[in-house]
């Protein structure tokens, strides 16, 4: 059994995996992760390894006894990666995306995979036929959209809802959402569009928050599974304690 | 001879124009507004009209004796406008966005016409055959993009560059390069391809400072005019005098 820890800009996720599959999943705000982490360990003492994926700065502690039983993978620039990385600045990539495309590595083996997480940030991850992760983009997410209007202009109010959008709104409300929802998914249909050209055989996953929501209103088909990222640590893991 | 004083929510412009032909313009910070308002004032005191759009607060003054002398057309909601205005709340549509359907309607008269102002917001702004305006769409301008992915997550730097962009960036500068950038351009083209499945002899327009940066690699082939918000203006005010 695997306990994985990931701590994102907002909230925070712990899982736990029983080799491949999920058996719990919590998403917690940053002054619970301690106690939550120290709950599920009471539960599960017979724990093999922890992956611990941090994108912001959390502070948590591990149990002091869990501390010395087990291995510990703090994922940053020196862990052993399920791939291979072709990423430029290495050392910039990010933990989140890191497991993204482990998660596309163990899933479609020898397949192109782009992985689009819609959350906070809308990050796009490709890799290839022979599993090398070659790059992607990061894009603002939903509500980072919604807020950047409000905060950076005078007059436009924070519209929150996250509903389908018009193409043509008529009101400030309706325009905001057309303009943001509307504006995602042409950003995300094309981009696909673009890889498809070069990567005919093209696998695209989404996921992340906004993922399900995203997924419906799109042009191209593709395969929600909001578990990716956790997939991923997990297969980093197990990666790190087997070889 | 016509002042146009559009007030912007970084920046300021202040033109003239001559019947429908732009004479000067200028682009200034809001402490400088008054004092180029004067000066544009003593070159031409046989001003015929002033307009004055603003989508943020400014505190300016207009000379003392201009005041006096001739029309000043301060555009908000119960401005008359030389369109249709089928907006279901009028009373909240920006200046910005009447000043661009007005310059559609001057331009383009009896056609479907898109304008995409791609400034701070890009924002998008239909007006149809029987030049009545629908409404549109708001959404993050590309320096905005760039300042919330900075601004709202705790590792990503700010990107200033407004270059181009591959499809697949491979460090922390050219994932989000690619990101904002290619995702603004495939926005743009998919919003444009949607509104010609509805209006197949659609005329597209971008204006606003990252237009020329934008059309040239757009799909879509669009018009780029510098102008056309000052000219829209130009037409508000030459309306409003002349009825």
């Amino acid at each position: 059994m695997n306990l994985i820890i990931d701590v994102g800009n907002t909230l925070s996720k712990v899982a736990v995996f029983q080799q491949d599959e999920l058996i719990e999943r919590f998403t917690v705000e940053k002054p619970d992760l301690s106690k939550k982490i120290e709950k599920i360990f009471s539960r599960h003492p017979d724990l093999d390894g922890v992956i611990i994926s941090k994108v912001s700065q959390a502070e948590f502690s591990l149990p002091q006894n869990l501390q010395k039983k087990m291995p510990i993978i703090n994922l940053d620039a020196g862990t052993r990666l399920p791939f291979e990385n072709l990423y430029a600045t290495p050392q910039t990539l990010g933990a989140d995306r890191k497991a993204l495309v482990a998660a596309a590595v163990k899933e479609y083996p020898g397949k192109s995979v782009l992985v689009i997480d819609a959350g906070t940030c809308i990050t796009y991850d490709f890799k290839n036929e022979k599993d090398q992760y070659l790059g992607g983009a990061i894009s603002p997410g939903l509500k980072m959209r919604f807020k950047a209007l409000n905060s950076f202009t005078a007059n436009l109010p924070l519209v929150e809802a996250r509903e389908e959008a018009e193409l043509i709104g008529d009101s400030t409300l309706t325009s905001i959402r057309s303009g943001v929802v509307k504006g995602i998914l042409k950003e995300i249909d094309g981009v696909i569009e673009e890889y498809k050209e070069k990567y005919p055989e093209l696998v695209t996953i989404i996921t992340g928050g906004d993922a399900q929501f995203l997924s419906i209103n799109l042009k191209n088909s593709i395969f929600a599974n909001s578990n990716f990222l956790l997939e991923g640590l997990n297969h980093i893991l197990e990666f790190n304690i087997s070889r």
